[in-house]
């Protein structure tokens, strides 16, 4: 089998200025898991001269060549053809597409329109991959050493026909070593920080292609890979994952598919607490992603978006004097809006955030990026200063997983407990 | 000048399962605006052999090249000694740009590491593009007809090259024909229905390539397009947009750059209104678009999540009995949470959205995506009953923008005049 492989996305709308060929990245990660490296991608618009010659080109590169789109019905889906042409074969009308094709149309209440036919037609010798989800059936072509597996554009049927057609098929079934990866999660700190925490660990295992990347502000992920069977790379990910975790200490928060709302969500539930919030600078941001989880009511009753001065006082009982004397971004105010929080909505918690987001508002004293954060429960409050770079968007929403991860802490460190 | 071009990023990273080229969207609309129509692009890993075949390529299919990357100090930092070898001309080293480099270095207190002085070499002949964000400077090359850009791969430092220094290069300064873009923004209906509206408008401009696409849930954008003149295509633009303004009606709601949080804030502050929110399936997504936007607190004093029954009672006011009646997602309740909230906040209007957002809580009779919205104003109430396909996340986001497009519908037919 093949080690290297290239991707082409053929398609004019994918060389204009709004559409990126995402498609790529579920195909790479899905190669790599059977040990197949994808050396060079590219996109094509849909004229015949440039896919035959971008065809070419890519089979000279790599032997193991999968293209995404051209396989509809309309004029411009010329993949097949051009495919065919370029490998001397035929393209043969198959009895049994068609009919699937008109049934598929018949049940949905309509005649198939005549140009679907061509969607029938079979390259001469390949393997035909039904596709349940669309009309337009996947292919692999193997030709002299070397493979080129068609799939249509469109996400999810692409997506299907790789997991269950296209890898069962291209490695005949057989368990394969490929390169399998992991991703660990990290809150409230920046990726220099994080290379500080994890570089003696990831120093003594470079070989496993370890990546610091910055998720979103607030939020790093550590990617790695292990190469191997599935479980033998899950053991030694599971090892590194050990190392890493120790390395990050109380800033990890989860992996792979988890999210930081997710997980305090999942904690809440399990400590059987309720979190209410205060918001000001965030402006709903924290509440937002609490609520992206479903089943969020159990655990978050709900919260007051306090822009205003007189909300702050009026929705949750902030003293003026307070405001008056510390003004309204500050520990005291901070402390008042998450007990007024706790305290309006009967929760067992409460969470507080207010700050100078910017781009105005700044003083010497409380510059732009300034934030306090507070958390109200019955064992005590915690309170944090940030003190944050970047834009409004940067600090509203380094806010947001800062003010999460505080939760976080104070959950996974037994204040949660009843 | 050429008319086609090709784009290739050089990047290992570029091939692995997180990233995708992004400069290319941006590098692809300005070279639009120049005539220069994209053909194709690529991505290679930063091996010597993948990088020389995939230039010698590249420069097959199309006359203009523009590859990004590959310019650092690093050992994988070959771009310019690649494209050196394929054109047989020698890498010189710029005592100019090597004492700008040192310059850099010690403006930050540094000693220049000895690996960045490659960043001075220049390919014989080139036209060198001085970088003022960044250590790597680009450059033109020409050669025999053809053109190939050489440019940095971070976003900012690309962004400014090609507008500051590469188009005018390519334009010999003189004004050109090209495609100039133009976006349009609904809110509140899908991809078909706008279809529909606009079908006989663009029937008659097919030649301006309108593409309708599905921006976000409930938001909707039109892209056209017009060659020529920068002037001149403006006024095909403006003929075309008022064309498809009148077809969409109320459903318009800003072009190109405007956001719909955007358009609200302003109208609300033209207006000298207030706005205060009550949500609840949408848990803060609507604060959080409108806190988007620098100066919002000029015009919402804030809002509240209330997403257990109790805070709709105690924060909001809504009465028990209306909850007992009619259910917390019902006409009433999103009236008087509404009301509420304008009264809590003392704000000129109050917004209330309540509804199933899934995946479970839905009935026979309120299935999931069944929400309503209420606008409370001194004019009166307006309600407004959805009922939405697709996921949680969907739902609440479709919902989100209906309600926003609902307080601009109320500001733009005059009843946020004072």
């Amino acid at each position: 089998m093949t080690e290297t492989a290239s991707i082409l996305a053929v398609g004019s709308e994918l060389l204009g200025t709004t559409r990126l060929d995402t498609n790529s990245l579920f195909l790479t990660g899905e190669l790599e898991a059977i040990g197949v490296r994808v050396v060079r991608k590219a996109c094509v618009v849909d004229g015949w001269d440039e896919l035959l010659a971008e065809l070419r080109f890519a089979l000279e590169r790599a032997p193991l060549l999968v293209v995404t789109g051209g396989l509809g019905p309309t004029e411009d889906d010329r993949t097949k053809e051009a495919v065919a042409h370029l490998l001397g074969r035929r393209l043969l009308r198959d009895e049994e597409i068609l009919a699937t094709l008109k049934e598929r149309f018949r049940k949905r209440g309509f005649e198939m329109p005549a140009v679907n036919a061509k969607q029938a037609d079979v390259i001469e010798g390949a393997f035909v991959l039904s596709n349940r989800r669309g009309t337009a059936p996947g292919y692999v072509v193997e030709d002299g050493g070397r493979t080129i597996v068609l799939l249509p554009g469109v996400p999810h049927e692409m997506k299907a026909l790789i997991v269950e057609a296209v890898l069962p098929r291209l490695t005949g079934g057989a368990p394969r070593e490929g390169l399998h990866r992991r991703v660990l999660k990290v809150v409230g700190l920046g990726e220099s920080m994080v290379e500080q925490l994890v570089k003696p660990v990831y120093e003594a295992h470079r070989e496993h292609d370890v990546t610091i990347l910055s998720a979103a502000p607030g939020e790093v992920q550590l990617h790695f890979a292990a190469r191997g069977g599935c479980a033998e790379a899950g053991r030694t990910l599971d090892v590194l994952e050990a190392a890493f975790r120790a390395a990050l200490g109380g800033a990890f928060f989860g992996r792979d598919e988890e999210t930081l709302e997710g997980v305090v969500g999942r904690l809440l539930r399990e400590a059987g607490q309720t979190l209410a919030l205060a918001e000001s600078c965030t402006g709903g941001m924290i509440a937002a992603r609490l609520t992206d989880v479903a089943g969020s009511s159990d655990v978050f009753p709900g919260g007051v978006v306090a822009y205003a001065n007189e909300a702050k006082v009026a929705l949750l009982g902030v003293s003026p004097e307070s405001i008056a004397r510390w003004g309204a971004v500050s520990e005291q105010v901070a402390r008042e809006m998450a007990a007024g929080a706790r305290r309006r909505f009967g929760a067992s918690a409460g969470l507080a955030v207010t700050g100078v987001a910017g781009p105005s508002g700044g003083t010497p004293e409380k510059p732009v990026g300034t934030v306090h954060l507070a958390l109200d429960a019955e064992a005590g409050i915690r309170h944090e200063r940030l003190t944050l770079a970047g834009d409004r968007a940067m600090i509203r929403r380094w806010t947001t997983s800062a003010a999460l991860g505080l939760v976080r802490a104070w959950l996974t460190e037994g204040g949660g407990a009843k």
